[in-house]
């Protein structure tokens, strides 16, 4: 079938432009416009054209491919909808630029290590993603030790020696503090993921701080894991205490949508006995009765971004050191699952 | 670090078995027991052990890598948690055996033929998973030409020359449309996916052969997409319709959310002017208000064996040539989105 193969050439005369510009577009190298890059790969996907990696391989000594481990375990994924977008925007950034995306599954924190140390000792991706960072992630000295280019997903770079993408999440939960603030609340409590990730901790400093700066007191925190059964259970905490609290910010969406469903079995009204707010932006918040209040944090942005900065880095590591992309934070969404304080 | 590298040995120790059984454990190979598998993996997990891609891959020319492309819009894949099950399930398979998985999304059916093609002609990957099968599908033809091994995941496998899994959906519907009839429905709808789709087709025909087996009219089949949107345009035209349907069969769930919410938005009662049932069983079945009745048809557990058969493929062709794998069919729950036909 060889004979037959679509190359390089055809591409550039479907597209009407130079082969070196065709090239330049689909190897994701700078030099040709937005509007060049978009025919050449229109062209290219009319044409069905292959590009040949073992060309690319040989020439440059790369597998064109990206790894990602993902820790979740198989239950919880099956729900946490985060994921699906999270993936999407990867694979919209590496798509055009002629990578494949190596994904894996880490079940638990050290099976996500391995996966890492795997993915660098087999040599299979040319760089690796990194999300959820937890307080001394044992991955930053690993990616450092076996020299692979990596770029983390962050609230904030302070400390932070690798490039990454940064999208703090304190604006948005600071938002959602002042909002059920100005709907009469004083008793606010925060459901929060586990306390060993860096953005379960921003979030916890967040709804700490904007309930100081309104001279409230941060009393109850409901210890979570951004699961739906998590936030379960946070109503059933709830329920065992004395001075409830009127509405709950959650560190996540999945964590929301639990604990409203929950307190609906419980008997309450949400908003009318319970406030409760979500973080994140997912689908699914539109689709539950009161639709859910939250912060849109658009993961799929977030993913594409950190991955084409990775791609960046991978194809020219001295010109990216250190580099952060600032994204920014994501912006309150006030549905139906927030209202009045109950008097 | 070479001189610290963990190695079989250690693993063997470890685990207390025989150097032979820890490496066909660790490899996937047969003449080891389950419980020494496990065992086994256990051990190579808490000591950090990497296998040696470079030496499986000297030995056996294998990538010890499968590929799957997603062929769903970006935007679609945000709100179908039906994806993250089947990727979970996929990995569920790899894992153990050692292999990783090459995700890409097609954004249309060229693309998806296109990344099907590339992953084939540049040998990343040992084998691909096919789903969401289309009416003459040319990715068929195409694994033929390139003689790349390949699994198929099909409701029957009647004129299907690959090895495949088989999970019939025929069997669900039917439950579904007699539970309606036992509630006292004569006038039952159905929301079809696209009719390209091998899957969308048989769900059409499931619906008219279970209808006719009332002696029912299967009149009014709603053209839809398995996407929310359509779901929600599907109560759309029913709105419209002088012989309104008192009951729904979607052809999956995330098109029957769509619809209750719209139904919803109508001003209608679900079930009490309108019974809807899906198909799939995904979590958020279970979040919406009514709950879903619906078909568990556990896309985890189907992915999980696909992406088996395929390995098994891979390492043994000639043992596993037109091997069909059968699954249970998934089963009716009936939830509170079902109800009596009104008088």
């Amino acid at each position: 079938m060889e004979t037959d193969r679509v190359t390089i050439v055809d591409v550039a005369a479907r597209a009407g432009v130079a082969i070196s510009s065709a090239s330049a577009a689909l190897n994701g190298r700078p030099g040709v416009s937005e509007a060049t890059r978009a025919r050449v790969q229109r062209a290219a996907s009319e044409l069905g054209y292959v590009p040949s990696l073992r060309g690319r391989s040989l020439s440059t000594k790369r597998a064109f491919a990206i790894g990602f481990v993902l820790q979740r375990s198989l239950d919880v994924l099956e729900s946490d909808p985060f994921f699906a977008s999270f993936i999407g925007g990867i694979e919209q950034a590496l798509s055009p630029r002629g990578y494949a995306l190596v994904l894996h599954m880490g079940t638990n924190e050290r099976d996500t290590e391995n996966r890492y140390r795997e993915l660098a000792a087999n040599r299979r991706v040319d760089g690796v993603l990194l999300n959820e960072l937890r307080v001394d992630d044992p991955r930053l000295p690993l990616m450092n030790e076996i020299g692979m280019p990596a770029v983390g997903i962050v609230p904030s770079a302070e400390g932070f020696e690798l490039p990454c993408v940064r999208q703090p999440s304190a604006p948005g939960v600071a938002a959602m503090v002042r909002h059920l603030v100005d709907q009469g609340h004083t008793n606010i409590a925060h459901v929060s993921g586990p306390a060993r990730f860096v953005h379960a901790r921003e979030r916890v400093e967040a709804w700490r701080a904007e309930m100081a700066r309104h001279g409230l007191r941060a009393d109850t925190l409901i210890p979570g894991d951004f699961t739906y059964q998590g936030g379960r259970a946070a109503a059933d905490a709830i329920s065992q205490m004395v001075d409830r609290p009127t509405a709950v910010v959650c560190a996540n969406d999945l964590a929301a949508v639990g604990l409203i469903i929950r307190a609906q079995e419980l008997g309450w009204d949400v908003p009318g006995d319970l406030s409760v707010g979500g973080y994140d932006g997912i689908a699914m918040g539109t689709y539950i009765r009161p639709t859910l209040s939250t912060v849109q944090a658009a993961p799929r942005r977030v993913a594409a971004a950190a991955a084409n900065l990775l791609l960046d880095v991978i194809e020219d590591p001295a010109g990216s050191a250190g580099r952060v992309v600032d994204l920014a934070p994501g912006q309150l969404i006030v549905r139906h699952s927030t209202g009045k304080c109950p008097k």
